[in-house]
């Protein structure tokens, strides 16, 4: 069984990309559940976007009042914007870090930073805590992703 | 050609891989078609949110009207930010668990599944469908990809 | 050194996914400096979306006025969820396609049209430069990603 897998899936047997795979799972779990935690205080705010959600309270007037918006709902979709915005290069540059032969010891330093940070970024986002908290956090995040991104393209530049 | 090709790509080769490969590019293509429909009824709506994109209507006020948001164009436009809070998760979880070495049938199964669901639930907020529909289809989707994310932790853990 | 990177990541040696890390990286770079832009414009239009971010400004009414929408904030924001919805199906799509065994000279061809597509987008957005230049390059950045997803599933094709 793991001489096949080893065969078929040689990059998972590869320290520095088993170290990518499990820390880019991880912010991307961390960035899904932003979904729930909206779905949350839309439920509890009684806050929402469409129609067709607002039908369990009834019909007419009375259900089209729970069409708006709410201060803590928007906070947490800020937050999940954010997420998109920075989590999804860290992915995609992070792949191809990963895939540029870095030492593993400076692999998991860049991995393990920038997982920190985002979930410091979100505390700091839906606490909320006060300024620079949010912005140090997401400016640290924002620094390993170019760091990856540098060594990338020295290792990989063909214009 | 061909062996030159295995040489040098072999992940495509791959049967896990190629079944990976075509799913996650239905759901991107799916994805991407969501920019085709906003535009349809931003044109038909007559709403745009560029002053540059109303001057075919006329200069000053004339134009100025169109400047406004459209129930039908934010719907389409709330699909579209769910897609990418939802396939984007998909195809970066997608691929490390296309890497890490699953059952083709196993795989195929999480795939269809979840393609299948994000259509559905595109189906669902445009027509627009009556809840719960959109949301057991949002649900089957996420769930998928969580599944696939504890195989891709279980199988690369290395923090 | 060389030949132990060579041995853990092979992919990295191969010409087109050299050229695809390339290009990746730079719009995937450029997406990212729409954080930034936005930034400036937040701070020199003063136009904050979080309580706590307008702290610095004093307390109670005098804070709160920054809270509000600005049309250069909302304008780069566009631009940045823009990036998001194009920048990512081409990251996407295209390792997919440079997993495929394309020509070297077709990939750069791709590559280096969606890039200088998605550059131009940018400036026309920002500058803001009157239709259809922000059209045109929008669309030919789309049509690059069609084509590689026709070449990804002509060669993965497995449903």
């Amino acid at each position: 069984r793991r001489g096949e897998m080893a065969k078929s899936t040689q990059l998972i047997d590869n320290e520095v990309f088993r170290a990518y795979a499990t820390y880019a799972a991880i912010v991307l779990i961390k960035m899904m559940l932003m979904s729930l935690i909206t779905a949350y205080f839309r439920i509890t705010r009684k806050a929402f976007s469409n129609p067709e959600d607002t039908e369990s309270f009834g019909k007419g007037e009375n259900a089209k009042k729970y069409l708006r918006t709410d201060p803590d709902v928007e906070r947490v979709r800020r937050g999940h914007l954010n997420d998109l915005e920075n989590i999804v290069p860290f992915f995609g540059i992070g792949l191809l870090y990963a895939l540029s032969g870095p030492e593993l010891s400076t692999a998991l330093l860049h991995f393990r930073i920038f997982t920190g940070a985002r979930i410091l970024h979100t505390l700091a986002y839906l606490i909320p805590l006060p300024q620079p908290g949010r912005g140090l956090s997401w400016a640290v995040g924002y620094s390993v992703t170019f760091s990856m991104a540098y060594k990338v393209l020295k290792t990989a530049w063909l214009l």
